[in-house]
């Protein structure tokens, strides 16, 4: 018998996905992603020059970091500037970006540059940051073709070794969903994110249980779930990519 | 003989203007104000309880809160979360926002509710702190609308004792401007921000000299302009508040 | 063809493990842990009453505190109080821990009572948040135990609902291994670290790609290799907390 | 009908003003400042050298820290440092003196040399930010000669373009008065902090309508006892500086 | 042979000592103090009730703050607030500040009462803390005989139980010397710290080798010097007191 | 009349001591000491190169940090790092190691290289800051002895001039008494640390009245007492370091 999800989806279907290039008129590479009611806008700057530990080295860097506007969620939360520090959540997931956006990258092939991704969430509902990471890799990819329209990378250096993105999968009710909204993220028995490569492989697997254990039969549905999600993905992030920056 | 804009405006011409109610789903009033390429999200959250020092009172409290996105401005700057406090100019700013719009709030009529209002600039080109005040107008106006169907406030209490706008004004190459974007505001002799209510008094009068200091005559020209712009913002507010809300 | 292991060990072989229960005079609950050379001090405070957000719930709270000394490393590195914040890293681990203990409680028996779990890195040698998991659940079972022995939870009750423990997995050379020390970890292309309960079932599932992304096949042996490891852990954590508490 | 001010002064009267010039043994300017009871120590730090972002400029930096001792206003306030960080109201005066000063000092002329004004509230009864601008000023020009004598600065260079002077105004129960104590302060519709130059022009005007919005008449009224106040305190500041210094 | 000082004092001569009482128009108590060149304002708040693990003890709370200004030193020190922490030194101080003073007050008597030493120094040419101590001492005796006036402590109860000052003394190219101010503290082998009752009891010892360690025989010398300053500084309190406050 | 201690020692008698040394494997030097139920890890980190304001003195450094694990004493203490600031006590305390090891030091012998010493609490029962003075020293000389070895220090310098060791001394129900355990120290009237190098001068001394001040001969025989506990420290100490280290 089949789930009845409250937006009607099937449980393999992803919510109405959209990118918007070029959102910022000054970063290098940014786009408003939509995964239905979250957006996150990502901005990708792109900076001759290298962090102090990495000077000398031939090779770049790319790092990424994640915040929520404090009335992206459904009550209002205080902002980590006015509360002096940054929570463990941020930080979790500002690294995970950063990660799995380095792990298409050749750093070598982008010399000493660096690119920082800024990910900051506008309205959340459940996924934001899977939605991060599979926006961040289009402003990612926007700002290396800046990096070499201005002479900062060679043309022909292959500095994306493969795409990426991300989508969340979980138990819902005893059955197994793609892409989650609040509504099902905080009803779920495990939550999982999964990070794949545009060839299908992975780059991060992070699942949870949030009340019951899960056996290995879940976790194979759950992956199985994932890269659906994220083949589907792919190919909406070549589609944007394909079209004319305006 | 005129001043020639880069954008080719009047010196007494304000940018285009544009006000997206609604643009949160969740927040009880919010609005995306758009002064030329100056974006700011406006979020206003309405939350039943006053601060400890109002406990009892009967009265409630209007404050807000403003902050810009890391890649707002043409070079990114760092997050204040990171750097674990905030910046001088963020606190003036935000104080200078909540002190305008508490200007035409009767707060006895509010009763002990609060409302936040949350002003983070997406893209800056000069301006934001007034397109903060005059976008944070409309959304507080739709918080307090949100408020009153929603039984806090009763219907026929007038919380809103008048509107208020704001906008810049500055001495560039000699002649006085109004609404400068960035290119304009940095080679400003003046700068003066300017508060005012829709029945035309003034809430705040912020005029720095940042080179050569100025003259009564140069100030009265500026507050001239002021009026002119607020006077326009007015009618645009109102405009705005009067469509449907969808 | 087998792969040479620098401490001759055959790949899904653990570490020496020891538990040193009461290893502190005070605390209601305490393990020194050791996997080879990484040894953990962690302790069990069990406190009586709960977080404020909980007061009336009925139900208890159980958290977690990772932390390393500055010369647990082998270079010195600044203390986090030092530079007056928490890295990133050590927020993810805390949170870790306590999702993998809250886990296998039930915080409805527990009563509204409190355990903190502080889990010290006197020594680190890789998998040192496996192994602060592994020893946190001895404390944290001795602090249980505790509870009951002094009147602050009924004697029938069924606290802990399992077990739970954790180890480190990864691909070095090409091979999948089992709880890799500090110079296999810098050396491997993807690090998993996976929390098992003592029926078998996973709590989490964190797995990196450091380089190349990994298969789904990779992936597979990984999680075999895992719960070799963890049900041996399993065995030895009852054997530890079978013996007389002296 | 005249308004009858509690401290029996007219309404376009200072306070009584005086300047302890070379009131701490070391600092290279100095002045203890007196309007009425508000007691502000002003002191001038001279360095060789500027901040990084000047280096190679051939133009110095002046800039400005105020603050308030804990015990200088009628109720003790927690300090600071304690807090562990500066309040905005703390951030904007300071901001608002070194703008102030630097608008009469030819950086250029200082060459790449430093001054710092340390504005220390000792006692507090209104009008402290304009206390502290008009002090640092003999302070700062103290400094000035100080780095003339030593060698730092050309002896014919014109480091100072002009004095600057500062003063409140506000609107008590419907009077404009000059130079607010406490009592007024906190009674006041409107307050106005007002710099002006030695020939006149104005470097800053603040207003803030506390209650009722102002007029631009309200405007032109305070803006006239301003210019008032400014004048006598440029007399009362070149009679200052033009004793010997013991 | 005796050593011949900088400033021509016997080596058990203090400098000249001054104590200006009600130096702040509002405090509660307050005082100037000066031991040569070393300026300390010593305010004292009295506040009704005492910090929350005092609640309903019935018994009294007095505490203490030091601090510097930036420029009390002879080049300029960053400010706490600025660097968003406090310093050990002054941790350290503010800590024997308050010792020393609860050790002649009954907080029994006090009642459930507070009183804060704020303790700034203006200027610092050695023996701060001790100049501290003693002055803090004057400010604390008008803030209990305000409590008495006002009707928050019982006219006859005896607050405080003894007087006590505080004196530094040091072994300066082998001799021992009373009362260091800042060019012989630099100077000095062995530093101490001494503070003392009316009725000639210890309350704190901190003696501190700079370099090389000192004998028994140098340890009583110092003490006995201490003896003498405090005695003679006991005397001084003492006149102070008696003087009516203006 | 004798007083009985808790755990039937002599007033003059030291608890059992011990010294582990090389108990980290990683650390230049280390040493895990224990006074009776206090232990405390002790690691010294040699490292090539000295803080910025030594850079080409010549001349070296060496520093400490104390800090105190959560669960050392009977009740849990939030951590510094998560309160994100370094209290006064363990300031203190820091310094107080720092200043003691640096008196038994050449830095010019040392040459410019840095020596951290971290002192770490894993159980506190009192006396926990003399216990890592007595402790650092060892793993320091363990480090110096490694320096030599690995060619950073030239063998024949003679780096520590003396060894240095400490005790706590209080009056306990009005009897001296050598070495308090926490249960004395909470009902000592007067609490002493003596810091004493091998050759029997002082270093520190740090007396405090916390109840009644005390009088000249009750200093006196607290002074003798830690000089009979030291030279047995001192002993402990050179018997310790003359060990075959594994």
């Amino acid at each position: 018998m089949a789930l009845s999800r409250a937006d009607g989806r099937a449980v393999d279907e992803l919510r109405p996905i959209s990118f918007s290039r070029g959102w910022l008129d000054a970063a290098e590479g940014s786009c408003l992603v939509e995964f239905g009611g979250t957006r996150v806008l990502c901005a990708a700057s792109f900076s001759p020059g290298v962090p102090r530990w990495k000077v000398g080295s031939g090779s770049g860097w790319v790092t990424a970091e994640y915040a929520m506007l404090p009335r992206a969620t459904s009550t209002r939360s205080a902002r980590e500037s006015v509360r002096g520090k940054i929570g463990g959540r941020t930080h979790e997931i500002s690294r995970l970006i950063g990660r799995s956006l380095r792990a298409v990258v050749s750093l070598d092939a982008l010399g000493e540059n660096s690119i920082t991704l800024d990910c900051d969430v506008l309205q959340a509902d459940g996924g934001t940051r899977t939605a991060a990471i599979t926006g961040a890799y289009v402003a990612l990819a926007d700002a290396i073709a800046w990096g070499k329209a201005n002479g900062h990378i060679r043309e022909q250096l292959r500095v994306l070794t493969d795409s990426v993105a991300a989508v969340s999968v979980g138990i819902v009710n005893g059955t197994p969903c793609l892409d989650l909204p609040y509504v099902e993220d905080v009803a779920a028995d495990t939550d999982m994110n999964v990070v794949v490569t545009g060839s299908g492989n992975f780059v991060e697997v992070q699942g949870t249980a949030e009340g019951v254990a899960f056996t290995r039969e879940e976790l194979n549905a759950l992956l199985d779930l994932a890269v659906v999600g994220t083949s589907e993905l792919t190919r909406l992030q070549q589609a944007a990519l394909a079209q004319e920056l305006s």
